[in-house]
């Protein structure tokens, strides 16, 4: 769904009956059989009045947008990078009172996950190296479709521009309501075509290079989006920064499965950053090339996913948008109830249901509004390459419906690609219910036999005989028994060799076993702190009049825990006596950890433009 | 002085009483005006006692450092990053214990300095684009010299390669007082020598490559510290990933200082990971490639660095180590009182004194032994290219004496040198005590007279009239005033035009002046969070036998502040009620914060062996 779409139709509806006036002329027309022409000046008139009244309706988001953004800048909550030096785009600096804001959520975040789910906390090199990403798979698909300029060799992200192109489209008022199908239709995919697939629809639409209309190059073509970088001076040994935390505990699950006594679930969290080389970042903190994630990997039993705390969420109810409602057009998110979409599999299990429950609760405690805030479900070919299921805690603010928190179940994708790759097991043990008895295939070849029969190739045979599957052992029995000898076939050597019945032994035993072992499954959810902290912005922010009326004030009613500063202490008159008492009380909080401004220059007429940070008492 | 040389003097020391013993034989010898082989074989005798004694105690750092590491990775303090695929050197994971120290140290390390001392906290990007470090001069000049094996193709770093040869050679103790002056002369400037210096003492000592002896490569040459990497698809916007946070708070200097009201001192904080691409890292995690560093930017007026909290710190004493001393040979850190020190102008100033005082009381609250703890002043040519004094926080440990701070005076480097690269002013103001009369040169051309006289090159000669300094444009005005007329060149139109006396007006005026305009100093304390906690694992480390002596236990005696568990709630018998009442009170310690861990399975006997957290309770 486009990003804006909901703000708009909310918009509409309440200018419809402006527009219902505007309609009147027709009706009239239409009854009396006028003329074509007639009609169509009338109908022509309708159309400029509405689009007159849309292009109000989309500048409304995008003042929003600039008055938040430039307050947000004004303040130092974030400013662009290396400014002086014209900048780099996708990168931000935290001013002063948006790392106070960090600290605030993350303070927060583990408070509510960390140490409420007793998860361990880690902190693992965001420096990789290349081996790591080609077991995890983003070596070959964390990348991007991009096409390039043919004339001034500049790239641009090949779904950004067909996007870009069919929202555009969608504008003009006077297209069929065939075409704003299609175009519906493209937009609901454009995220899953592939490189032919977006190519196509560039040459189709005509589309040309953003600005300069210059041809863009055909097919797009994939781009990494990983930075890459080399360690010490050879330059021979690849490396990239990490785009997510997620690989960093992967390949450590051993030593925290050991740490945590070798019991499951285990929890493990990690804050870090992560860089992404987005092609064309926009959007300013909403698409960085380096920004803070907060990740939680939860490994389970694949067999049991159920999750004991689940009973404090289930009565929660809030939006969802599951993947069969995404495919009905017209459809949005709706209020459901959580323990219901996890009863009918909706949410495919308790702990999954359980994080989405847990991160709804988080994102209101901060103070997202919870009438724009949705959790909408991955469409089948929209999922990461490793995910088995995926719920986007998704925000409304003025660049539309934004990812913020992503609660995947990567199932055990990750931990047998590394422990494939790596030939390390990664893997989790669970007592059985009740020990249970197993054929277990046993070869024991006879050295003696085989060294006199094989010389220096005995070493071969051995391994050769041990390494046979079951089928394989068996049907050599067989032969073995009904003819005495067999022609065996020893890879090593290239060769086959015969065996005789003396020198191997086949046989199945029974043997009691009374654990299994498995590769755990991992949920995963993974907090985009920029995001929701932009979002957060977004969400407390509105304007009033000063007193006097001749100043609009810019208000962001933070939660006390959220605000950068809980209070400011300020001496109602000048005199020297409350300077100092106001000193004194400054201290104090200082010493109680309450983070607060002092002004003792300010008089009590001027108060009221200071009061940036407004927030409710009651929790501090 | 050598690293681990301080901890060898006292270890020998100790010793001395029992080569006293050893010695005796040789002291009738002499008296007695023994043959020279017989001397000679006595003194052979004692070398070798000697040289055994020498390597006991050699061994000693080694062993006890090898304790503490096994201790520290099986407990997951940390652990080599990627382990699972042979690990890359000069990279660690911390695991959840060691996560957890370092929260504590950065929670302490906020509350004594960023709060303490109203710093405002800033985060900015890793990622920097080349001209931030052109400006800062990191791409010339943050460079290590390194060699390389002719064969092999390994490279080392040429500076380690010396001073290894230097260490080694010490240990040699038949070899004659003069080489042995000539080694420690080497070891003390080996940090400071040029590539040609090093390349010759390469030469002169016959070094070859560690390990495989092959020949290396000459003269040295430097290998920048920094990871590269590019921005975007095109391969053509260059960038580094930071080797400081510094470079981040020195480009939005203007930002922070109109942020503080346009006052000054403006102290900045930032804490965040570094990242340098050491050649050969070595020592775990005393040099790692990739680190967290906690770093204060403290700007002042350079022409008033006092610190009205100085007499706060003033009395202390500590072990100090300034320049001079070093000079000297034979001399170590002696206990000076800081207020003494700043006074002597053996620290430069009030605030470079105040953090000095400040760092050694954060450091020794964190646990760290004031005894093992020395202010050691930088030597003229060992400052780094930015600095204009220096004093390191080193703290002992088994790899020797370790930078853990640097408290470096920077002065206007930095910000001047952004400063000239952007064009942009980074300057602050102070109002001037009294309001200062200047005399300011007025040019006014006289447009419509030089507009008649040059028609379309009007324009340039007006500029190069107002570009003039004060000697030229009081020469022109003399022979103006005397001849009527002057040549006059201008520049962009590569030529010598006639001004005449009517077409300009020069003269001098009188202002008043109430602010000075200058770039601020600025005081660095930069903090290595990762050598800091790993110096505090070795001084709370030791080891004591079980009750019952049949087991070495390792002990971690933290500070409760540091400690990653506060305590551990246990029933003392296995009893369905008891384990109730466990669980109870460890909710409630979750409620309030308190880290700790809850053992429902052991009983009473085990208790000692699980309890690896000891600390004082005073502070709980």
């Amino acid at each position: 769904m486009n990003a804006t779409e909901q703000s708009l139709l909310h918009a509409f509806s309440k200018k419809s009956s402006t527009v219902e006036d505007q309609e009147m002329p027709i009706r009239p027309l239409n009854a009396s059989s006028a003329e074509k022409p007639e009609i169509d000046v009338a109908i022509g008139g309708l159309f400029d009045i509405l689009k007159a009244e849309k292009s109000v309706v989309e500048k409304e988001p995008e003042a929003f947008r600039q008055a938040v953004g430039n307050i947000l800048e004004r303040r130092l909550f974030y400013n662009p990078s290396f400014d002086i030096y014209g900048g780099i785009t996708g990168l931000l600096d935290y001013g002063p009172s948006g790392r106070l804001v960090e600290l605030n959520v993350l303070s927060l975040w583990r408070k509510f996950f960390v140490n409420e789910e007793d998860m361990l906390e880690v902190g693992c090199s965001a420096l990789t190296p290349e081996i790591v990403f080609n077991a995890s798979g983003h070596v070959k698909k964390f990348t991007d479709l991009m096409v390039k300029d043919e004339v001034n060799g500049a790239f641009h992200r090949a779904d950004h521009l067909v996007k870009g192109y069919c929202e555009s489209r969608k504008k003009d008022v006077t297209i069929s309501a065939e075409k704003a199908a299609e175009l519906d239709n493209v937009l609901a995919v454009v995220e899953d075509l592939s490189a032919e697939e977006l190519g196509a629809k560039i040459k189709e639409y005509g589309i040309t290079a953003p600005h300069t209309k210059n041809p863009l190059s055909h097919p797009p073509r994939p781009f990494n989006l990983m930075f890459q970088t080399f360690f010490g001076p050879t330059g021979s040994s690849l490396g990239y920064l990490r785009p997510e935390t997620a690989q960093g505990i992967f390949v450590n699950f051993m030593n925290y499965y050991n740490d945590n006594g070798r019991k499951l679930p285990l929890a493990v969290a990690q804050v870090g950053r992560v860089f992404r080389n987005e092609i064309s970042p926009r959007q300013g903190p909403i698409r960085a090339r380096e920004f803070l994630l907060a990740e939680i990997e939860h490994f389970v039993d694949p067999e049991n996913k159920s999750h004991p705390k689940f009973p404090d969420v289930e009565l929660l109810e809030f939006l969802m948008f599951p993947r069969e409602e995404q495919e009905k057009s017209g459809q949005s998110a709706k209020k459901l109830c959580l323990g219901e979409a996890v009863a009918k599999g909706t949410v495919n299990s308790e702990t999954l249901g359980y994080f989405i429950g847990r991160v709804y609760l988080f994102l209101v405690h901060l103070g997202i509004d919870k009438e724009r805030l949705r959790f909408r479900q991955h469409k089948a070919k929209e999922m990461a390459h490793y995910a088995a299921d995926c719920w986007d805690a998704e925000i409304e603010c003025s660049y539309g419906w934004i990812e913020c928190v992503g609660i995947a179940d990567r199932s055990a994708y990750d931990l047998c690609a590394h422990s494939e790759k790596s030939g390390v097991s990664l893997v989790a043990e669970a007592k059985l219910a009740e020990p249970k008895e197993i054929e277990k295939l046993v070869i024991t070849p006879v050295k003696k036999e085989l060294g006199v029969a094989f010389k220096a190739d005995q070493k071969n045979v051995v391994e050769a005989l041990e390494a046979m599957n079951e089928q394989e052992a068996m049907e050599l029995k067989a032969t073995l028994e009904s003819k005495g000898e067999a022609e065996f076939e020893v890879c090593t050597l290239g060769k086959n060799v015969t065996i005789k019945k003396n020198m191997v032994s086949i046989s199945k035993k029974r043997t009691e076993v009374r654990k299994r072992f498995f590769t755990p499954s991992v949920i995963e959810p993974s907090f985009g702190i920029g995001r929701i902290m932009y979002c957060l912005y977004e969400h407390c922010f509105s304007t009033r009049p000063s007193k006097a009326g001749d100043e609009q004030l810019n208000v962001f009613r933070f939660s006390p825990l959220v605000a950068p500063f809980k209070c400011t202490v300020l001496p109602l008159v000048q005199n020297q006596q409350l300077e100092e008492a106001a000193k004194v009380i400054s201290k104090q909080l200082k010493s109680d950890g309450i983070k607060h401004k002092i002004e003792i220059t300010v008089t009590l007429k001027q108060i009221e433009t200071i009061s940036a940070y407004i927030f409710k008492k009651e929790q501090l």
